[in-house]
């Protein structure tokens, strides 16, 4: 069977060394994780199977990182990792909505390291590690000692390397042409479920060199006045002949994502929403070329905020977050943001989605940019122009 | 603001008084669900939000539920749900990403309600309810006592209402039109994700008369040997001259999701591929034909294996699960399974994804079928022929 690894064994061994390092720090034996983009960045694990209990187990006394997922998944993880099969271990369904829970089968496993009274590291705020999984593994753990070690791995993805940061182009040259694509298919009495088909349609074709990949979250189509409502659904409603739409769009290339939004005027725009746009786009340009290592997450979030004040507008909220890798339902990272008071400073290779948004009455433009931080400043990731497009 | 609510009042008034019966006989006061399909089945609520806290609140001294959830997305609980303004609480983005955890918030109101000494449901198993959660809770309600109510609502929505009954057909439709959508795409030389983009595009915009919407899990695209890695994701290869897929494609529509999937042989079929295509068939059309009120789970299973025992074949897994409103990541309700020991006994409103595989070496047929149990028997949810398909 042809193995899918998408970067080079030195490349994950640095990784899981990272990890390790940490957790030696923290003085934890092993680390159970649950969150699937930690199981991607350690492993190279790639399948839609975290909905049934699935972990990555690193343990210091061992060199490489052990997989743990159900049965019919296993060849999944012998086709997308480095792993030796020894290190690929699956619970059969007999597990599976079973009185036996597959987290029995994690804490045997756990004592087959000799972990039984390890310190033992677990992500507590991770979307896949429920209430059940933690009282199942304390109950089948009884000696051990548990400590949150949530976002331990996703700190040390924060830094991309420049492998990752390649596939991070190309992931934003498909939201580029998603981008395209749906403002070239937006017309008055095209139905927002056929915009929406068009967005996921080149989503997933990408580029004629390159496909793409299911995104962490859908497309968000928000039309006229659900521009309040940033999470909503769309409808099978035709585009009525003025309206205006922020569209937030997603790229993704073998799991690494880029953000990428932009407003859309469709007829005759609302007062002021020209100027709006305006003002948006230098306060994002300035504090775009204001990134550079050394600077922190906080620097760049007021000259946004002065940018906009000399405008006479006053706004305070998040604006960026870290993206990397991810999974459904979400690619932040819950790491850094750009916001006033996160002192976390810049390095060369982060990646962030920079995403302000302004808001007047119940209208709104988002026009935003991804960029990787680099030695001498920034990388846009996405090549589409700053602006309010029209139509 | 339009409110988009897809079931009369009188409908989600008797989910309601459903659950809180159930609450009665098992002596809880409050009711706190994490799981996104809960509060979709409970109060409308349709939005990708639920990547942040979320949750609705049911307490047997009140007549409405209550939606808890991030400020940004209380207009599209207004838009979505019937809730009066006040059962809409909405917490502000100082509890994001901060040392206050969103979970105080639902503590207090859980106070308000009286509950400080409640016993209190909790689905201890759901996705979006995180060992975090629920010891944040814990913490701030020191005089309550916690049961776990996992699947207390999935059990009450294993029945299906003509209504929802109505828009599980519709989603039935998208799946057959996105079946025939792949066959056609499906060539040599065309890439794996260009398959799925013409899948996807037509998920969304699903028929003439009304579209669909994102699923809750990606359709699978199983291609030669990747077929027995059931969950893994498409490359950007071209289709060999000849191969064997199984596609497992999905249908949406207001949430409610119907499954589908079929084998389809490209070139010349491997030896034995069409012979096993009809076994697969025959059990289930007469696993199907022995649907009716009564019955159990198990007996339908019994009927599956049987005809398969006829010709010689053994095999013991699940044969289908329930289906119906979900969310990401997985549209599985947790509760009655078509396998062996499942004693549920049918009843008329119930849908099943019947999803039976047989496997040959590493070559699979997976030709399956959603149904609703009906008075007289059951009716079938797609109509793509059950049939091996070539091209």
């Amino acid at each position: 069977m042809k193995k899918e690894l998408h970067f080079d064994r030195s490349e994950f061994a640095a990784r899981v060394t990272a990890v390790k390092s940490e957790m030696g720090r923290r003085g934890i034996d092993i680390l159970l994780l649950s969150e699937p983009a930690n199981h991607n960045y350690l492993t190279g694990y790639n399948a839609y199977s975290f909905y049934t209990p699935q972990m990555v187990i690193v343990a210091l006394n061992r060199d490489e990182p052990i997989w743990v997922g159900r049965f019919m998944d296993r060849v999944s993880a012998s086709m997308t990792t480095y792993l030796a099969e020894d290190n690929i271990r699956a619970y059969s369904d007999r597990y599976v909505q079973s009185t036996l829970s597959p987290y029995d089968f994690v804490a045997e496993l756990v004592k087959e390291l000799g972990g039984e009274k390890a310190r033992i590291g677990v992500e507590m705020g991770g979307y896949y590690y429920s209430a059940r999984a933690h009282a199942d593994l304390v109950r089948a753990l009884p000696f051990a000692q548990f400590v949150d070690a949530d976002v331990l791995v996703n700190w040390i993805r924060i830094v991309k390397s420049p492998a990752e940061i390649s596939i991070m182009r190309q992931a934003g040259q498909i939201a580029d042409a998603m981008m395209k694509r749906a403002i070239d298919t937006i017309e008055p009495g095209v139905r927002e479920c056929d915009i929406a088909a068009a967005v996921y349609h080149q989503m997933m074709s990408g580029t004629p060199e390159f496909g793409g990949a299911y995104t962490c979250s859908p497309p968000y189509l928000c039309i006229g006045e659900r521009a309040i409502a940033p999470h909503a659904a769309w409808t099978d409603e035709p585009l009525p002949a003025s309206t205006t739409i922020n569209l937030e769009l997603f790229g993704n290339r073998h799991r690494y994502q880029v953000n990428l939004s932009r407003s859309i005027s469709v007829g005759k725009p609302p007062s002021g929403y020209q100027k709006l746009s305006e003002i948006v786009v230098e306060a994002l340009n300035a504090s775009l070329e204001s990134v550079r290592p050394g600077r922190t997450c906080s620097d760049v979030a007021a000259v946004f905020r002065q940018t906009l004040a000399r405008h006479g507008v006053e706004k305070e909220a998040r604006l960026g977050y870290s993206i990397g890798v991810g999974f459904p339902p979400a690619v932040g990272e819950r790491t850094a943001s750009l916001r006033k008071g996160d002192v976390t400073v810049l390095r060369a290779g982060m990646v962030f989605h920079m995403m302000p948004g302004l808001w007047l009455d119940n209208v709104g433009i988002t026009i935003t940019q991804s960029f990787a931080v680099t030695d001498a400043g920034h990388e846009p990731l996405t090549s589409t122009p700053r602006k309010l497009f029209g139509k």
